[in-house]
């Protein structure tokens, strides 16, 4: 298939991600249904333009309508939906996702998916420290990155209509790696993250923190306001990858406090010479 | 002394700080002199305004002039500074400085410093990732925290004169702290955080990083672009209290680290939980 505005889109879960989704698509003109959990959700939605129509049910009707279906759903809910409602699914149609993580969702819902439809995972790197359809925004996708990650099952179809999926909505840059390439970038440079802004925060308690804090201490706990129950999934779910991250991190880490303890100025400087090196690059996108 | 516009004010190292102090107190229009070790920086700043005469050497006369003096020197050179000109100073003059460690320096300079003249230590919480007058901008002041360290040498007045010239340069909240809780509250907040930024960007090596990262990367490594040589030279003078804030941190780490490898999930939560309820303070402001 080719993504024209003819083609209907169903999304299903209509939080940040799933409405962010919803405003960008509906802007480009096309159809957009959507099935969520809360009826206040689809209210909101319908008022405010983000989609055309809104179920709360997994009505067989409105998923047999939809050539393309995006799920914005936690992971093990996502797995819970194609089990038991795949039956209803359009022959043809294309799946795709938004999880934060691969390895452990795009296998088991390629392997027990029906023959006829065809799933291509994506991961928009995109998000805010707030939730729920009343917060989605589609500018959060411009200068974001966005990360298809196919397996020998897709199709070369597939692939490209996702991707231009990505470029549709506005992200930066739109790219293509494997699951498990995939989740070993995301525990670094994501999950990593989320774990030393959450340390930072549980390990001082001191009062009136905030009266005495520069910029760096705000940036580095700007994500410690975090989703609990969607992001101890996302790691346990990524546990190897993380975990690995997290010791990269720990040895570096023990390795600059050594130097500290014993004034090893010179390799203290070494190391920021390093760091200040590498983090050019970033700036000079 | 009251800090009206009539006052000589001296500011000694012309650098990103420096700098960006001279231009928020010219622009009051107090009259600045600046003595700093390059020819260009001087000629920078007279041909853009910044300061009304400028020299390379610590002169007699010029230094004898002011009543206000403002050090913005790395912390060893701003020891060997008053050791080695102090007889210049004109009596009655207040001496402040802009350190980022106040333990290590502050009680040396006022032991050492001549009985006549008084030393009010400052810590302007405020930095960019770049550096020199070149790139001094006083916008960096606003929203920033200014902390003013006293010591029983200090006088009430030098403390008031101090706490004004932070509001007069649109600090938006001016405190003040002991030396040594200053330097508790630094190592945490700025020091920690520093040495975080640079061990996540040495533990990786990965190349096109850049082309992946979401915010939550590019936020807490945009401090890890960072002069080794003035952060070695701080670090190691704050040595005790970044020792310690580094143990706080990585306690708490491999609290989390361990909870995921065990898949306990309840207490990752519990911590996202504490980490998300204490981070939401620093937005109330």
């Amino acid at each position: 298939m080719m993504l024209d505005t003819s083609k209907k889109i169903l999304i299903v879960g209509l939080g940040l991600i799933g409405g962010s989704y919803a405003k960008a698509l509906r802007k480009l003109g096309f159809q957009i249904s959507a099935i969520t959990l809360k009826q206040e959700d689809i209210d909101y939605a319908l008022q405010n333009g983000i989609i055309d129509f809104g179920y709360t049910e997994p009505l067989p009707e409105v998923i047999g309508q939809a050539e393309l279906v995006i799920f914005a759903l936690y992971p093990h809910v996502f797995l819970e939906w194609i089990a038991s409602y795949q039956q209803y699914l359009r022959s043809g149609a294309l799946l795709t996702d938004v999880t934060g993580v691969k390895g452990a969702i795009v296998e088991r819902i390629q392997s027990m998916l029906r023959p006829d439809v065809e799933f291509i995972a994506a991961h928009p790197m995109a998000g805010r420290e707030v939730y729920g359809v009343q917060n989605s925004d589609e500018r959060i996708f411009r200068g974001a990155n966005y990360i298809v990650t196919p397996t020998a099952r897709n199709t070369e179809a597939a692939i490209q209509d996702c991707l231009e999926l990505g470029r549709l909505m506005g992200f930066a840059h739109v790219s293509v790696l494997s699951p498990e390439k995939h989740d070993e970038m995301i525990g670094f440079v994501s999950q990593l993250t989320h774990c030393i802004a959450v340390s930072l925060m549980t390990c001082y308690d001191g009062e009136k923190l905030q009266d005495y804090t520069g910029d760096s201490f705000r940036d580095l706990t700007r994500i410690a306001r975090i989703n609990d129950d969607m992001w101890s999934e996302l790691f346990l779910l990524n546990k190897d990858m993380l975990l690995d991250s997290m010791d990269k991190f720990l040895t570096e880490f023990t390795r600059l406090r050594t130097c500290l303890e014993h004034g090893d100025r010179e390799t203290m400087r070494q190391m920021m010479r390093v760091s200040t090196e590498r983090r050019a690059f970033f700036d000079k996108k």
